[in-house]
């Protein structure tokens, strides 16, 4: 019980945390400082989670990564528009 | 077997992916475009990850997480030190 609290708790933080990194950007136009390959390497990672949700056929690895991967997607674009 | 390496990579890439921002950072100590709150929500996820880890006794959970927490944590205090 407290083990499933702590994993859905674990995967809400780490899908949700992208979220103020892509409003900053919205708000400045800025993102000298980030890392292009992090956000690729990053959503490649995620896309790969979400396979491997698919195989496992586990809901919630699905639909937090698919969360998660448009996030970062949409950082990463705004990365190659602001460079 | 397929599934398993679908996994491994995934969880290669989601905790090495972090390792260019903190090269990014040391090499230019600028984070001003990088979002503490991002850093701060992902650090606290990734340790649940870890606690997670420990309950369900899975040691590549553990090992991922607690090597992409150093990194994170690396990144999150080099953000609050430039800011």
């Amino acid at each position: 019980m407290i083990v499933q609290v702590i994993g859905y708790l674990a995967a809400a933080l780490t899908t949700l945390c992208q979220i103020p990194q892509a409003l900053r950007i919205m708000k400045t136009h800025h993102t000298k400082d980030i890392s292009l390959t992090t956000y690729t390497v990053l959503g490649l990672g995620i896309f790969l989670w979400v396979i491997y949700g698919i195989y496992v056929n586990d809901v919630v690895i699905i639909l937090a990564n698919v969360a998660t991967f448009i996030v970062v997607f949409y950082i990463w674009v705004l990365k190659i528009k602001f460079g």
